[in-house]
């Protein structure tokens, strides 16, 4: 039966996909087989994180972006993670409307992932549905996000490139040094540039870009401009995509940061089982009462941590 | 030693108390019997968390606080955290300049925290150093952080109360309404309410605050207008923060707060252990391994994970 549901997603059958999918946000326990099943068929696919503050056009350019693969003929799978709101309990697909094009194109997967808890930080989900795709045969996966800090982050361990999105008149450029973006950037895009203010934006990110610079065989992160809603730049934007690949093969780069990858991938999953453990022992009450004893100032958090992971470990 | 550094801490010696929050920053040892001495002196400070985006003035806002606070006779404590950069080690404190006026006060007590880690989430030492604040005799302490998401969600645990800043022109107030802002929210502060656009920055709010409700005698979120740099609505912003205070009281709330706090904190410090623990098996190379293993396809990361926690749990 997985056997067969993987055969079906791998053959192009769209629903046997989104099944397998779900199955990964859901955390059904059918998913352990399937995950094994699955663990030698990835690697194949090509993971581009697209990153940038609201606003700036990332679906726009993830839209673009998903044209220009398929004119290669290459399946293209978009998971779009907001890890903004970990209460709404739904994710919202920045702007839903630019994938309609896309929306009826059966060798084109979209879905938008929830963001679930917070300690966990983006959806564990995400790299399971990333590797459900990769071993289905998606030559290239987008995974698009909103938001400074740790999403992004989070998004550049999971991706070979990364591509930072600015637009003109977005606020001022040095808040997203702050933000640490600059490291993470393989690809800096200026959407827009049609708008007032792209040339100061491409001249402002260009001089953080050259202070942040590390050794002399580095990759240099160039600077794309595009207006992705016109399908300008784009061909620009996968040219520097392809390039930036060649520079992974070549410096040994991308077999590095796949195992980063895995690296996080199972200890975030560990963690997961182990804080379930912790919220879920017999009784289940252990955190709430050791939580009480700590909020009234009868024992301090590291004595209650203690406990907890004594008990947790015997599970 | 302990109970002397902490008894001089509480008596007001500032080099006594940044020894204390500095042994929490660097997750000393010697720590632990602190917090079990700090334990029975927590409970006294009143916690206000101020989140927004950046450019609305959280720095000034603050410093506007610290002020009314001071002139109530309070010590007051400021925690500043930056979680945006997991990157550059150092935290920044949104605009240092604005803190100068309290700087010489020996009352007032200012730290940025780094935020360490990304797995973590905020600075795991950041609820320490409020409990460190806090059985210092602290009785205000402002936890200021800028970003979207997370960041704000945890800056909301900690708090007893936390504030929302919004400026006018500062982007459309639907993004707000995505990032969980809304949720979070006690207070609003529209701040610059000189500049132009301001009363449509109030009325979005009022929209949307008004969306959001829930049951009849849930709190109310208020939204005061302030001119930080003039200390215009200081007196408006701490009366709301006081009715506030009075509701968490009269409603259980606060405790209820308090009780998820703790909760958090302890499952937070668990999962650290934990962490540090999968990392660092004697060996110590067990998750790059497995990690390895993953990369090439050869295991799925759920055993892989199994196999981790097995060995973290007999660690």
């Amino acid at each position: 039966m997985t056997e067969e549901a993987i055969g079906r997603a791998r053959a192009g059958d769209a629903r046997a996909l989104a099944r397998l999918v779900s199955l990964v946000e859901n955390g059904s326990p059918e998913l352990r087989p399937v995950m094994k099943a699955l663990a030698p068929l990835t690697g194949g696919a090509r993971v581009i994180g697209l990153t940038g503050a609201p606003g700036v056009g990332k679906s726009t350019v993830t839209a673009a972006l998903v044209g220009a693969y398929r004119e290669r003929d290459l399946r293209v799978g978009v998971l779009a993670v907001d890890p903004t709101s970990p209460f709404s309990g739904g994710a919202l697909l920045g702007d839903r409307v630019r994938m309609q094009d896309h929306a009826t194109d059966p060798e084109v997967f979209i879905r938008s992932m929830a963001s679930r808890g917070h300690l966990g930080g983006l959806s564990a989900a995400t790299p399971q549905a990333l590797r459900v795709l990769d071993a289905a045969g998606f030559g290239a996966v987008l995974i698009e996000t909103v938001g400074v800090g740790q999403a992004e982050v989070e998004v550049a361990s999971l991706a070979d490139t990364t591509l930072v999105l600015a637009a003109p008149g977005m606020g001022d450029a040095v808040q997203a040094a702050k933000a640490g973006i600059l490291e993470i950037g393989d690809i800096f895009v200026v959407n827009k540039r049609d708008h007032p203010g792209a040339q100061e934006t491409v001249r402002d990110l260009r001089t953080m870009i050259a202070m942040a610079r590390r050794g002399e065989q580095d990759w240099k992160p160039p600077i794309v401009t595009t207006i992705a809603t016109a399908g300008d730049g784009i061909a620009d934007l996968t040219a520097a995509i392809d390039a930036h690949w060649s520079w992974l093969e070549a410096s040994g780069e991308r077999d590095r940061r796949r195992r980063a990858r895995a690296r996080e991938e199972v200890a975030a999953l560990a963690l997961a089982t182990l804080r379930q453990r912790m919220g879920g022992l017999p009784g289940d009450s252990r955190l709430d009462s050791l939580a009480a004893r700590v909020a009234a100032g009868e024992l301090d958090p590291y004595s209650a941590a203690d406990e907890l992971v004594a008990a947790a470990s015997g599970g």
